[in-house]
């Protein structure tokens, strides 16, 4: 079936996505989705890039993430180009030993056609679970696909990620270091199975900048734990998380060689801009989704507590629902906050609904209003916080309503 | 809104359930719940009866469990009648000292009422979290009430603790110990907000057998893990789970004093049978119902880890959608065992949907035939089996399907 356009998608559709120094891509209907679109993309970035990354914690994940899970932790052959091949309609998940010879193909032949090294591939499927994905299907794409590499793929690139996605989605940002422009383009994929750690995506992010791979790494890390990390769509996590990060090096500044480089703490500013940017264009198209929620959790003893309490109450069919019927009820909030396995005091909790003040230590507020919550409501875009009192702990995740159309898309999805 | 009545609503209504001697009950319309329906009934247990009890684990549950969970480790006054007060409609959870003030002085009455103490006497409220429970509501119904105890009332009982649920649920079972009939007749309401640890829900057990406490809390437990803490209908874990056994010890037998007792064995598989049976009536219950699941994992190092990802298979809520729209899409039960957090070994997997085998050795079976599961998938009833092949570690969890029902009752049930 196809889904209508989240009401969130941004009014100008996809951003321009600039060419990245360094970057190519190309694009093409390879008959692996069931609908007739972009379904593989190869990527090529020049040699002397650098790539990192992180992948699901799925122990059912795909051979996909398993290859990509051990090769990133390599050194990658800097004298040979780098590729990524990625392939929507088939997750390639749960198909066994014929799942690991058509991912070891796939790099083999982009390999080959790229003249590099296997070392330097990485590949992502994103789709069905259970299907044998046929590696004659890509591999016969890898000649064409190489011979028709470009700089200006962005759009096309954002297209073939898409499975039950509404819209691309793609951002841009650019900075200045040593008086040099440096760009960052991303883009990604949702849109259910989302929950932290790493939401189901696949999330592909270039720049220009000169870094040091380890020094990237920890860049990253560091941004994802406030962005991907803190989204959840209905807390399935998927078997084929992936988020690769690319550096190529010809920005024309001087290499980055350590995190207290002011350089490295512009760029990790910006990354973060991004992926949280990308964070929140994944949410917003989450399946069904008619709000875009924000959960704050302030006061616990540390902040993994606020963040356990915050997804206990981002991920509760009955909050969700209750979001989805523009109903102010916030006792599954209280319901959602006790159930989360953290030891808090009941008496202590506060709980507001945009500005609005709801509870207040363990009762309901004397100022709360129903018509003017029930009204706050109406928004499309709603921000939950809860304090509870008992230290500097705080946590936000980010998350959308459970609706009619969340059933109607996964009842179907697959038939 | 009025929820149609599930399909899986025992054919002929709710059982007979025999008077138990020593039990006498009483309901009334209080005006507490929304509709005109039974919401407030008191139990009366005659004196030498002992109670035992289990209560949510969550840390904003409501001060009638808070009252109840200190309450059960005491030894109660056998010299005097134990009461039971229990209202629908209204939780009183998250309602500050004026909840807890509702609480202690329906204690005072119905102890004043039933000529008992405080100690022996339980409360327990369902419905709306956050509003405020007026005590004159309550203690007002107390002497009306205790005027009209009478030892046929379960069926009101039955009805009076209802919410959402569709169909009042009880349980009837008796046996013979030392040639004397043994009674027992359980009642119960889900059908949301049903999680293990204690699925939402209020459960009273009633019999007539003559037991110590703590060999009845003992028997208790045991019976609960395999029952009530193996139901889940959308994890999310209620503020007021509360489930009561009272032993009247009127059945005529001497007392049972040790767990060796060939007597207490009896009596532990007779309540089991009624626990399990609740909970499967909780469960088919369930809100939006339109399948019964079973979900079976064997083969883990140890039980535990088989519960935690049977537990994770059924609350997944792409695994609820695709059972609902009939779709074997056995891949995301591969992803629900992924995300389970228990280290597996992918390769060792089958799936098994009913008797028919889906996957083996982490993929596809050579049998599978995807027509005869899609004709599986359409029965009411349906099990699925994961074996892991790592140890003897099993469980089981019965859980519901999520539907479009589920969504509009849970977005309209507060406004």
């Amino acid at each position: 079936m196809k889904n209508n356009i989240s009401k969130f998608a941004p009014k100008g559709g996809l951003p321009e996505l600039p060419n990245i120094n360094g970057i190519k891509m190309s694009a093409v209907n390879a008959n692996i989705s069931k609908e007739k679109k972009l379904d593989l993309l190869l990527v090529q970035a020049s040699k002397n890039s650098v790539i990192t990354g992180l992948f699901t914690q799925s122990e059912t994940c795909s051979p996909a993430v398993d290859w990509g899970r051990q090769n990133v932790k390599k050194e990658q052959n800097t004298k040979k180009d780098i590729g990524i091949l990625v392939n929507s309609g088939n997750a390639n998940v749960f198909t066994g030993s014929e799942g690991h010879r058509t991912v070891n193909e796939s790099i083999k032949s982009v390999a080959k056609n790229l003249n590099t090294v296997p070392e330097n591939i990485f590949v992502a499927s994103t789709g069905v679970i259970g299907k044998v994905l046929d590696s004659k299907q890509i591999t016969s794409k890898i000649k064409p696909l190489t011979k028709n590499l470009k700089p200006d793929g962005f759009t096309g690139a954002a297209e073939a990620i898409m499975t039950t996605d509404t819209y691309p989605k793609g951002v841009h940002t650019e900075f200045t270091v040593d008086d040099t422009k440096v760009k960052i383009n991303g883009i990604a994929k949702g849109s259910g199975m989302i929950a932290p750690n790493l939401a189901t995506m696949l999330v592909f992010i270039f720049s220009d900048i000169a870094i040091k791979k380890n020094i990237l790494q920890k860049i990253v890390c560091r941004c994802n734990d406030a962005s991907f990390n803190c989204i959840t769509v209905d807390s399935d996590t998927s078997t084929s998380d992936t988020l690769l990060v690319v550096a190529t090096g010809k920005a024309g500044i001087s290499k980055i060689r350590s995190l207290k480089d002011p350089r490295a703490i512009k760029f990790q500013k910006y990354l973060a801009k991004t992926m949280m940017d990308l964070a929140h264009l994944v949410i917003k198209d989450g399946e069904g989704i008619t709000k875009f929620i924000k959960v704050v959790v302030e006061g616990t003893e540390n902040d993994s507590a606020a963040f356990q309490i915050a997804k206990s109450i981002a991920d509760s069919p009955l909050v969700k629902t209750a979001f989805a019927g523009e109903d102010p009820n916030w006792g599954r909030v209280v319901m959602a906050i006790g159930k989360a396995g953290v030891r808090i005091d009941k008496q202590m909790i506060s709980i507001f609904f945009g500005d609005y003040i709801v509870a207040k230590n363990g009762s309901i507020s004397e100022h709360y209003n129903e018509s003017l919550v029930s009204d706050y409501m109406k928004n499309d875009s709603l921000i939950i916080k809860v304090t509870l009192g008992l230290g500097n702990g705080k946590a936000s995740i980010f998350t959308c309503d459970l609706t009619h159309d969340y059933i109607s898309i996964n009842a179907d999805y697959r038939s």
